[in-house]
């Protein structure tokens, strides 16, 4: 796919909807229907939409109850979209997540004089400008790399050791966004508020959360204890 | 305008082809018109939608020659989106180009452990991925509002002191793009390959390009040369 098709795809919000349900999790179509607000109909012409400009796959598998095969779908690309629009400057670049390329970098853009006098001294600039740029999209793509792979790998022990997928929903939400109020939650995962309260709750016991004035997030204090904890019962 | 406007604004070509030629110049009406290939009914419907989403500004003038005021565009906004799509993570976010924010930083990922054995330990190294993340995203914020600022001085002082807009077309995109076909310069410019390459020597005499094989781009060697030639003058 092409940078541009991605822009298409994200330019309507129930296909933003979709796209931000797919990734916390495996979801059939009438799973997916029921997040978000439109009908079946419409839920259908997006996904087939996205399916066939390559961002979802899709496939057959059978149901944990009798009777016939669901179809399920994922999220088929791993990429980092850049653009930049200003009156000057319009450029967009899409970056292939994977194997990370650049982990470790310094940037000093104050190194690269403001004033120029001239004009070949502008145009020196603008490009000296333009390599620090590449540097930090491949910093931008090698972190991206790494929290795709590590959010993956916090999926699945989730599901493997607690396998409670609505509190896997919350933790996935509340890692993307840094905070969540508990009415953004209720919203997104078709829940009553007090619903969300009790399994922000019972997440707290596996991820130590602060829940406060109606905002969810990580209690990032009792977390750094708390894997000190751990490591230090793994030395004994 | 929020975020997701601008993925519809742009997930259209002859949109993305409009605000590429309002990135190099002030365009009036009939001007956009004739650099896309599509009717000019198609082109003011794209104009207004652009307008009406805060993108486009659009202001009267009067032109050079007697007749009616010329009704300009320029682009409003001055902004870098990022988003990330994968199985895991899907989130996006404008960063406000102006004033550089941190123009300065060590970024070191390999520090965080890639292996992790508890879920904890994930949850750790996700945060501080994210908070590394923010560090990329504000050297990426610093990096444009640099670039915005000068390629505006680059064709503020081009067109002062040369004050012709086809070079300066061809310097500007070649500065966005790194390197240029005379193929798709013809494209862009509208003007015959021939042309392309009399208006690029032309350029040469105040920019030093490499001008081979179809391609044109910036001749880095030969700039460094006389930027230091243009300062040895200055010191005398």
């Amino acid at each position: 796919m092409t940078e541009p098709d991605i822009f298409y795809i994200l330019g309507n919000k129930v296909r933003r909807d979709l796209l931000s349900h797919l990734t916390c999790t495996e979801c059939y179509f009438s799973f997916l229907s029921s997040k978000v607000s439109v009908s079946s109909t419409a839920v259908a012409k997006h996904l087939k939409i996205m399916e066939r400009e390559g961002i979802l796959r899709s496939y057959e598998r059978e149901g944990p109850f009798i009777g016939p095969a669901r179809k399920y779908y994922d999220i088929a690309i791993a990429k980092t979209y850049v653009t930049t629009v200003t009156p000057n400057l319009f450029w967009y670049r899409g970056l292939e997540l994977g194997e990370p390329m650049l982990e470790k970098a310094r940037i000093d853009l104050t190194r690269i004089p403001s004033e120029n006098e001239g004009l070949l001294g502008m145009v020196g600039s603008f490009l000296e400008l333009t390599s620090e740029l590449d540097k930090i999209l491949q910093l931008l793509q090698a972190v991206e790399s790494r929290r795709d792979r590590l959010m993956k790998e916090i999926k699945e022990r989730y599901l493997e050791e607690i396998g409670d997928m609505t509190q896997l929903a919350i933790l996935h939400y509340v890692l993307l966004v840094g905070e969540a109020t508990v009415d953004e939650l209720s919203d997104r995962l078709n829940l009553k508020e007090r619903e969300v309260l009790v399994k922000a709750q019972e997440l707290d016991r596996f991820v130590p959360l602060i829940i406060k004035d109606g905002v969810i997030k990580i209690d990032e204090e009792r977390l750094k204890q708390r894997i000190g904890g751990e490591n230090d019962a793994g030395e004994d």
